[in-house]
């Protein structure tokens, strides 16, 4: 599938949603929409992903087959200053997709222009009606279930998925990638949004997906989210470790990390204690084990200390580490997937 | 305020709700609508509570402020055999309170009806729209804050909460409580069903109440849900622990339940882990400690075995225990508000 990636005034730094995608997505990006970087290219910016010329409007955009909304504003709301990229796009016969809190679908100029030329509007943070309490069963699928857990929000979960996903495929392994939050639902075309389904729901969500998949691969990755302590977010992070029945467990943080990112009264635990309590809270509903850890390692100066800080990591959680952007997943496979 | 409570075919057994609501509720419950026992009062089911006639139908009841539905059918749904029950009520003026899956506000003719005799329907399941995250700051109120957490689902939490604010209240403690079920709400005439909130607003959701009452009281009772290893509900019950940011914990059991109600492959972990996992879990967004457990005794005979089993209970969390229904909250209020 042909796409362009609306990311105006914010990419790359600020466009983690249309970074996620030139780096993971199987789609076609033709164009990126970035009024402030028209007339250069990804590669200007960001080496390691696919490349696509980045343009100043939609109408400066080759032909798609979707607009995707690769950003979002504090808020989550509809920046106006888009509303022609978006029209320009439906009137061209593109189908949207969005991770925005505002509902593309309910905005009446889009919702008519998309029936007038018949353009799918796909919101991926509207959870479908369907979803429902789990029933405790998603152990019975074929597939062994990995899920990445966190010492906090924003410390490269999805990324660490993403990249076990493609280690493990070049692995020979077939696996899968069960996404839980939106730029991972853009990535894999599908999936639930966990994070704004009704509370009660938050681990059968979760299982639904399971389900659906679980018998098509031999390894399924889940994206976690949050942290089990964290002071908002905890709700979520319990209903998928319970939901999605993980067999192992995969420990992300990010290297320097002390407080809770937003919440900085609130420290963060030894690591140890995230170890014993992932486990212990997962036990009695199933058995699981943290066999491995994501280390990123950004704010880390060099190599050399980079990879000092992955072994500090490794014995901490007592495992294999890595920092699967900086140096490479493929150093944990083995202890993630093997028996 | 005086109420009149839909029971259809269900009191008292299966009507938890209207049970709840006469046991606990400020409102003076003029009727009680059950066709099944038309004829009959209150005070023929149910010794302890307040009395009322019951009656076949509305039309029977005399005059209230508020009909209340104080059951619920399997799937939340709105049993049509109710209509003329509501209708007359709303004719007469009476406002709604419903915790019904289905929203009676949404409901033409109930809608028409309440706009014709200006009532208020009061959905109680529809969260407020203004909900959002947790700020992790419900530690900052004046009350102290008490939550009641469990082994299960279904072993007296509400109850338990109800009859600790009860008899704290006797001990001359100016109490509060926290509701955040739909029965619990209904018996406090406010709060937030946090079962029913978007997942990533759940802790927000129990903090946004404590925030807006924890300033009137020296002790609030904050209401917990599930447990903390379900394999379906553990999401809500763990934003609660983290959302409330509770000084104190008193656990709830059921004598005897040895396995997940309605997942009866998930055997319940030791009560001592139950203690730990909860505390553990806690300490890192606010420190906390299990002071206190209420074991619901109704399925063991006798008062000698019900003593024995509390004092059994007790040692397990290595606190004061008691069954605040067959004996009474007094027995645990000194461990639970004392310093």
């Amino acid at each position: 599938m042909q796409v362009a990636v609306l990311a105006h005034e914010k990419f790359p730094d600020r466009a983690k949603t249309a970074v996620g995608l030139l780096r993971y997505a199987d789609y076609d990006i033709e164009a990126v929409l970035d009024r402030d970087n028209a007339g250069k290219r990804v590669s200007d910016f960001v080496p390691d992903v696919q490349d696509a010329p980045i343009v100043a409007e939609m109408a400066d955009a080759p032909e798609v087959d979707a607009l995707i909304v690769g950003i979002a504003p504090i808020g989550g709301g509809f920046d106006e200053t888009w509303r022609s990229d978006v029209t320009t796009a439906l009137e061209r016969g593109a189908d949207l997709i969005s991770g925005l809190h505002y509902f593309l679908e309910d905005d009446e100029e889009f919702a008519r222009l998309a029936d007038e030329n018949d353009c799918d509007i796909w919101d991926v943070r509207k959870p479908p009606e369907d979803l429902t309490v789990a029933q405790g069963v998603a152990d019975e699928v074929d597939a062994e279930v990995v899920l990445t857990v966190g010492t906090d929000c924003s410390v490269g979960k999805m990324t660490a998925t993403c990249e076990l996903v493609e280690a493990a495929e070049e692995a020979g392994i077939d696996a899968g990638f069960v996404p839980t939050g939106q730029t991972g639902i853009m990535i894999a075309g599908w999936g639930n949004p966990v994070d704004r389904v009704v509370s009660d729901f938050t681990a059968g969500a979760v299982e639904e997906m399971l389900l659906e998949r679980g018998d098509e691969h031999d390894v399924l990755f889940v994206e976690g989210q949050g942290s089990i302590v964290h002071p908002a977010y905890s709700a979520v992070t319990c209903g998928i470790l319970h939901g999605s029945m993980a067999d192992k467990l995969v420990l992300c943080h990010e290297a320097g990390r002390e407080v809770v990112h937003g919440y900085e009264d609130t420290e963060l635990p030894p690591i140890e204690e995230y170890v014993d309590l992932y486990e212990s809270l997962a036990a009695p509903v199933h058995e699981t084990e943290v066999v491995a850890g994501a280390l990123n390692t950004k704010d880390v100066e060099g190599d050399e200390a980079a990879r000092e800080a992955v072994e500090a990591f490794a014995d901490q959680i007592g495992g294999a580490a890595t920092d699967p952007v900086r140096f490479d997943a493929a150093a944990i496979v083995d202890e993630v997937v093997g028996e």
